[in-house]
């Protein structure tokens, strides 16, 4: 008699996995940003302000259900995770800052500058940044000197100038551009695609499995970025700036074009819908291992911030 | 019959071998940073300016004379070099902000947020930050994973909170503070000191030479960061802003301590020749193969920018 097959993730599962890894990340953050007792100190409160305590760790979720489909170790994942994470941080912080984006409230907290200043703001991003390079090529984060060095280079790789940096360039040049629609995808893609696609790679390169076989979960991955960054411009429209815990309504006001204005509302969530359905497809290959994935890729639409 | 000793190198040869290096770094940049035809163009530009042309290449010439001590192949050691100097670079553009010291001038040029205004700065910075990684991730940089991974974890503990951006956020507290020396002399090594140790120690980890044996280049690398230091204190008040190629006396027009205000000039200067001798005397065991590094040493303090 084989077992009956399990039922899918339910929306309440999905958000118990996800405060579990909120409290795992908070944790590996304490331990690893504890405050020095010299003039240090307040870059490392700094850091501890905008990385403990707050957002959805969306990419530490996807890297450590990546890594679960191949029994990767849950606290190497977590680790790993950490790393991602305080880049994904690292570019919050600098985004914040009067010279971008000038915002006052994150994560439902005042800023980093608003909080610290903005020389400690850019100095507290800026150590964030290396701190994820520190951890992947610590031999105790994982034994393994090949798969340190491949993190990262995909991490290396998804962060600089051809990834989230990148698009944060061309997300600059939106402003006195008038962009289509392949050049907001393209921006996109680079600016929060690479760091969500990287999260799924990372999981995948502690599961040893090669290049070749990641392609499914790069397409996967591909089109949740894609899919969150649509439900994103959406929710700037029509969120709750409580929830968000962040201002909306920036694009419209910066006069950015974005996949809203370019697509119009209907046509947006159809979009969304469309890459849900194709992210799902690409896990065919997997059974129920793969549902946390899967219920990842639904609740990219379903969140309310 | 032996061959008679070699005279120990000359300024000329020592000016000679800073030209060379300045030229296969520029080139190294060159052909990292080939300009995108989209519109991430100003970021590359942006690195470029900041990157390309100028600097002294201290950090590089210190990491490519410590790896021909161990018979390292010059363009391997030139691609590290490069990692290292992007740090380097990427720290000056950050340091250089309106909102860190507020500089206009850097190497003759004006600064990236001058030139390319403030936002595009930051990311530039943080380009260089991750670029530096992504090449000492590469396998075409290096074919061992376990000498990459040691690179990184050398750069990314040099570079972050418990190196460079910690010694930045105690050089922003010095203006509040009352620093006495060993407090400035700490600030100093994490500032400055770190990244110049981090350069002599990744050439030794180029030669494969194992941690305990890097103990006496430690030493070395050590006290030239810290002479190099005074020597700058000392340049910030008796030297040529021209030649310097930016704005000089900031140091003390902030109030901050410095090695200079702490010991006064006579024993500033004592205080640097003794940690240039002590320096030599870290490089006893090495023949003529450390000419290089011990004309790098003396010319720290005999330099006029």
């Amino acid at each position: 008699m084989t077992s009956p097959p399990s039922p899918p993730l339910t929306t309440a599962d999905l958000l118990s996995a996800i405060d579990q890894i909120a409290g795992e990340i908070d944790a590996e953050f304490d331990s690893l940003l504890q405050i020095p007792g010299d003039a240090r100190a307040p870059l490392y409160e700094a850091m501890r302000h905008a990385a403990i305590g707050g957002g959805k760790r969306l990419r530490p979720l996807l890297l450590v259900a990546t890594a679960s489909l191949f029994h990767v170790e849950r606290d190497v994942a977590l680790r790993v995770a950490a790393a991602v994470e305080a880049i994904h941080v690292y570019s919050l912080i600098h985004d914040d800052l009067p010279c971008m984006d000038d915002d006052e409230m994150r994560r439902g907290k005042p800023t980093v500058h608003r909080a610290f200043g903005e020389a400690a703001a850019v100095l507290a991003g800026d150590s964030l940044h290396a701190l994820a390079f520190e951890i992947l090529a610590d031999p105790a984060t994982h034994a393994d000197p090949f798969v340190r060095s491949e993190l990262i280079l995909c991490l290396a790789q998804a962060s600089g100038p051809d990834g989230m940096a990148g698009g944060q360039m061309m997300d600059l040049e939106a402003e006195k551009a008038n962009f289509d629609l392949p050049t907001v995808t393209r921006l996109q893609a680079l600016k929060t695609g690479a760091l969500i696609s990287a999260s799924v790679e990372m999981g995948a390169i502690l599961g040893h499995v090669p290049a070749a076989g990641r392609t499914h979960l790069r397409g996967y991955a591909r089109d949740v970025g894609l899919a969150f960054q649509i439900a994103d411009d959406i929710l700037d429209v029509e969120g709750d700036p409580e929830l968000a815990g962040k201002a909306l309504y920036k694009d419209a006001e910066a006069g950015k074009a974005t996949f809203l204005s370019l697509m119009g509302l209907d046509r947006a969530k159809e979009q969304a819908a469309m890459l849900v359905n194709q992210a799902m497809e690409h896990l065919s290959a997997y059974g129920k291992e793969a549902d946390l994935l899967r219920a990842i890729a639904r609740y990219v639409l379903e969140r309310d911030h």
